[in-house]
């Protein structure tokens, strides 16, 4: 699937699980608390959202911090600088992930 | 164990694995790259790291990188809102670890 | 893939997985004994693996567990309700797994 | 430590990260609300806590549901069953996590 | 995909890693140093690899792993020794994995 | 904890397990017929499962491994080998437990 795909497939789901329960819509406010811009900025979380997702070896997440981070003007550079702290703090099974990272920073980034 | 003697042991045995090694060597350089003063600020990348601990549910890395965000000019706020980051991703299995920041962060802020 | 297609395929490699070597046999016993109706009844030790399934970020697993947990009669409510545990356990890394739960769930009952 | 000690120290820690920021005081409320009597009865939610605990490997969870578990009236045998569940779920790294659960249990059960 | 669109795309998407980043090639070149012939053979670390990757869950590394396990001259005896480690040590949560490797070998047997 | 130590916990709570559910017999049968001598050897079995306890984080599980490696004759250099290709895989969060398996080959190696 494109990043294109993978969003719509990501927004439209999200929405059931709100209109399925409650809980979805308070755990979703917890996360934008979390991540909103405060002490550490907005872009500087989203990184971080970043090197997470590759830690953690979550393509779709890895997709969609990419896509906020970029919207909070991170820099390729800066993208990349996440995704190798996340590769050195989970090692060589991140690989995929990364690769994923990559391949995705090609799509978004030609979209601009 | 108190924050003071985690770091001596957390010292001795990485001095240990190098001389054991050199493997670990260049992993340790490889870490201190990616870590780096960069497109992203070392300070962010440390926070950063602190993220990556909490979700990861590592509380040696926790306070090695509560030492290493102090070190680098983080402030108590920037601190929490790392911790809060690595909480909404990994969930509630990593409150221990949010329980063993908060109390590292008392005795290393008093030790300023 | 269909949440059928997605069953053929996991029941032809489970198969050959036996065919190959008996410790897969014995495994699947040793699985079948725990998730044997007993103290607590075969439904709730089902919804039990749903939210593990989510947890652990399994889809294979969740859609598994879906499956079984239907057929000892729990209901959408219930479904929900561990797909809520998994993800307060497990945090918003367990998102892409709740959306494939939710979208499976539709192509389950539906199916009923 | 003890079971008592260990629940003193949770109790003291979640104190402090509710008193430093609002969003754990809201995290504690979903988690109620996730875990809150419903189509799945308390008792079987707590168990499902106790079995994510496991396959999660997290010892401070694992006292925690026990405890849970126990207040809403579970059984040593539906404990032994969850934790069943858990560790075929998540294999023999999680045999480090039953032993404790089995060691905490025996504590619980006596100071009942 | 099939195991040679996968091997291509790993290919593809390593090789845009080191091209954008020196951090990747150090990485590869410290892997490769972990996994040279030494005192345990080339073949016995590709199959330690290939358990780990069955444990960590990552399909990519099961299929690179048994294409450099199969290189180094293992048999498929000893390529199921190695899954049933991995899903002995992970639980049946690692399943979906054992599966994906029974297909792999599948393909890359008779490609032999 | 020294070795022994931990050693003499690991064994008394194993009792306890298998005393209480023939579960934990049944799987504890199956681990040793994962790890026995086989196509691949005794000895590589256990070097295995060193590599997984360090990239799973098992503290517990890589102090059974080095026993069970050593008792099979591995020499320091094989569990070094194993140990490193843990860490590769794993990344920097698995440090810790290279740390505690460097501290448990001194003693176990001063013991023998």
């Amino acid at each position: 699937m494109t990043a294109e795909q993978l969003k719509q497939q990501r927004m439209t789901y999200n929405q059931k699980l709100i209109e399925t329960d409650s809980f979805f819509k308070s755990f979703g406010e917890l996360d934008a608390n979390a991540y909103a811009d405060g002490a550490i900025s907005k872009k500087n979380k989203e990184l971080m959202g970043l090197a997470i997702s590759v830690v953690t070896r979550c393509n779709e997440c890895v997709l969609y911090h990419l896509e906020t981070s970029i919207k909070a003007e991170a820099t390729k550079e800066e993208l990349i600088e996440a995704i190798k702290i996340g590769v050195i703090g989970g090692g060589s099974i991140t690989y995929p992930n990364a690769r994923f990272a990559i391949k995705m920073i090609e799509e978004l980034l030609n979209d601009k």
